[in-house]
């Protein structure tokens, strides 16, 4: 496959809640950050033989501070990128990822210092006045919509959304 | 991590239902398969960019002609691996994947020849009668409940199991 000589990345996401807002972390710190500015949950890389409870607990305990409750996986977003320099054709990508999605309450314990970015409890009704990736919009309406478990497939065109299935079927964009 | 080098497998598997028989796929044609006389599921590794959904959909055409219906995402499973010759101290590991467990049904269509075994359809009530993976019938059981969706977590010392969590829990094995 032209220009992906990689495995593709495995990684977690969290949404905590508490009352009616989600802990967001505001991705300002890191240089070469591919989420540079963006607002996303928090998480991040799968270390050896974690499972993905497990991951997502060590994630949010070092980005954090906390201690995740009530944890439900909540989804498999399939992620396919191209490079905006490079013409999209839906076939061909530059980076490939899965991730597993969870929600969680947490108590009313003191956020740590988070070297990635700032976080701050948003309100749900105020997430969609982020600067936020195109398909989380897609997250936040079916976690909303209390759907158990999904399999989404999102296929961006450097930060343009070109296509996304939910449980293998196509959905408008 | 020792004797760790790779990045985990990503994996796919399905039980095709008709009727009250699983499709089980008896692995005695290829030589040096971590399966070998082992029966399980259909599936296999994924391809680029494909989406849990689409890769079992194309293993399940290759290995046996067959079109899923009713596809149902029902599980990742972690599995961790210590070889026989090595100690498990349930830390360090040799082999690590993730596997993306599905239910479906097929029509009466004919089956095709697989080059990775004989493919069989097995009355759920002899399914523990077969050679098996300890941890599968963990799965069985789980499918037969009736759960919506799990995560579950195996650890193999040799074809051992020696651990499992379900949904982050520690269960008895």
């Amino acid at each position: 496959m032209e220009n992906l000589h990689t495995a593709p990345r495995l990684t977690t996401l969290c949404y905590a809640e508490k009352e009616d807002a989600y802990l967001m972390l505001h991705r300002v710190k890191k240089v070469n950050d591919v989420n540079k500015d963006k607002w996303i949950g928090i998480g991040g890389h799968f270390e050896v033989g974690e499972s993905p409870e497990e991951c997502i607990r060590r994630e949010a305990l070092e980005e954090t501070g906390l201690t995740l409750k009530d944890l439900r996986f909540r989804s498999i977003v399939t992620f396919c990128f191209r490079k905006p320099e490079n013409a999209y054709d839906g076939v061909k990508w530059d980076d490939w990822e899965y991730m597993c999605l969870f929600t969680a309450t947490v108590e009313d314990e003191e956020l740590s210092e988070c070297y990635e970015g700032d976080l701050e409890w948003v309100k749900k009704d105020r997430i969609g006045e982020l600067n936020l990736w195109e398909g989380d919009m897609v997250f936040f309406r079916l976690l909303a919509e209390g759907e158990p478990f999904f399999s989404l497939k999102l296929c961006y065109h450097g930060s343009r959304l070109m296509q996304a299935e939910l449980n293998g079927n196509v959905m408008e964009v």
